[in-house]
């Protein structure tokens, strides 16, 4: 095996990455006031489950007690690893901008989803490998053509990961400026399965192991590679710091998306998290900033391997389980009807003391 | 105790309930080319999950390769159960008829839900213990002002019985008349859990005290009222015969959406089950017509104790689990924009073969 030249990181930053901008904790009285709304509706105490937590959370997210959940959008990041032409995955890297073009076509799953949802889709070019030509949906925010082999160096500078987590912050505060109540970090990046598990590796106790999956579908032949080059990566580097840990894993998407998220919970939106890969980045972003992790809603377990014990190391109980392992922000859009029904349901609903006074 | 004047039924009918209506087994051809189509998307295989399978089996059910889910109602059919007046319920009676007002004025769960996932509301009064005023959401179809109190005579007697199924099954015509893609069949009636248990119990090997759950909310001593009762109403009878059952345990309610199950598959159209009652009225449909089965769609596994097991009995895999054990048709108008999205991603999303071809 010959050995690249290494493009070597610079230092960290001083200052923690995107420390401009501050997140506020949960209002606890809000959260009260919002739960007595709800017990006091016209139906049996807490016979809605989990859509009252739900209805409970996104009130105080905004800080309001009739949650709102009309205007929401999905931003799909793509990127494109160098993990990919090295064998990580089922499918060749051009996948990535081929995919880009059927979402800004309208004609992928998370477009149909989407229309059906009632839910805004754009498509970020975080670091895809080709040059898309200019569309309405799509924004360019392209960072590099795609990471570098972590297999074989960092896949990213430091900074190019800050340059990448600016820029998904932005398209937050883009997203809030437009009025969105919540959005959606989704993604599209062949490869990225293999970064993503390399982060929750190094960012929890699980094994490297127990958080590769097949992806967009490995077989046998194609999980033994994967492995090796996330074993090659591992064993590269040592780093444990949520930023280092970028740096060395990539992808830009994911960079992206940790930034996307900071900046969402800044401007108190909801974050609706996807699967696998969307949940790494929540992940990063969690480790980067902690106190960014109740504005996230984790929207549905994903079949892809890792998935289950990556929500665990995040606290979190998805709301769907319907087997899914296809990105995009797919399962995230599917979850948004019933965002909305709860924030409905509270907001609507007529108090039990009401019916009982015949005041309807 | 004194002994009441029992109603005996009249002898079952010659023919069986609904016998004019014919019910299609799925087209597996049909099915086939609906997963080859699935399985042709721009995706990884099967990496929808449960979606697909949702998708080909909305399209079976209405014989199309572009299943539809857009137009969907639910009828919230309400009934009194002479039950409740001897304690079965956390709640009066009385609360059955003031729901259904709530119904009408838009303002329970159910509505909210409604208007959030643009679901039809139509209230039935199958056997409310009250006059309602007329309302142009309110269907009149009252059998009878509740049933009688199973723990000592038979709830209804054959001909009531009769009266509610074809009555359901008209409805479910009038739904598939006005272009309804699928259904909901809903539920409002103080006392309605008691006899759903009792359904439950005689029509499958599960105990009494494992169909049996806390209802709208049963305290513990409740709880021992509500078991008491049951159990007298078990012991009264050895019916077995899924008609026979439903005149001994009632409700109304629960015989009317057992008509409207078999209505809307003879239609062709989706039956989205609720929760524990809606459940116990699907499996009284399918032990009367087996054939109708491939037509019901479970939402949601409801909180309340006994619905899990139902859900095995009927071999079917709820969509949702969230906690909910509210009734009214929630948990099925809170799927409906799930079933939306796996029409919509079979109908929209384009073929790999396009993409890769660059077709777009």
């Amino acid at each position: 095996m010959t050995s690249r030249p290494s493009q070597t990181p610079r230092p960290l930053l001083q200052r923690p990455p995107l420390s401009g901008l501050s997140v506020a904790p949960l209002d606890a009285a809000l959260g009260a006031a919002l739960q007595a709304k709800a017990d006091g509706l016209a139906k049996p105490l807490a016979s809605l489950g989990r859509l009252e937590a739900l209805a409970v959370r996104i009130g105080q997210i905004q800080g309001r007690l009739d949650p709102q959940m009309d205007q929401v959008r999905a931003y799909v990041f793509a990127g494109d690893h160098g993990f990919a032409n090295a064998g990580a995955s089922a499918y060749p890297a051009s996948v990535t901008a081929a995919m880009a073009a059927t979402f800004l076509a309208g004609k992928a799953s998370v477009n149909a989803l989407a229309r059906s949802a009632k839910v805004d889709v754009r498509v970020v070019d975080a670091g895809i490998d080709a040059v898309l030509a200019p569309h309405p949906l799509l924004i360019e925010a392209k960072v590099r053509r795609g990471s570098r082999n972590a297999a074989e160096e960092p896949a990213l500078t430091a900074d190019e990961v800050n340059l990448a987590l600016d820029r998904g912050a932005a398209l937050a505060a883009e997203a809030a400026a437009e009025g969105m109540d919540g959005v959606i970090p989704g993604e599209m990046g062949i490869g990225n399965s293999t970064s993503a598990a390399l982060l929750m590796h190094r960012l929890t106790e699980v094994s490297l192991t127990d958080c590769l999956g097949a992806g967009a579908g490995q077989d046998e032949a194609g999980m033994a590679r994967k492995t090796a080059l996330a074993e090659r990566a591992a064993a590269r580097t040592s780093a444990k710091d949520p930023f280092q840990v970028l740096c060395e894993f990539g992808g830009l998407e994911i960079a992206m998306m940790a930034g996307f998220v900071i900046g969402a919970a800044a401007l108190r939106r909801v974050v609706i998290v996807d699967g696998f890969i969307s949940s790494a980045a929540a992940l990063v972003a969690v480790r980067l900033r902690p106190e960014i992790l109740p504005y996230c809603i984790f929207a549905h377990t994903s079949a892809e391997r890792g998935h289950r014990r990556l929500l665990e190391a995040l606290g979190g109980e998805a709301l769907l389980d319907l087997g899914m392992r296809l990105g995009e922000g797919s399962g995230a859009v599917l979850s948004v009807p019933i965002l909305r029904s709860a924030a409905a349901l509270i907001r609507e609903t007529a108090s039990l003391e009401d019916v009982l006074a015949g005041r309807l």
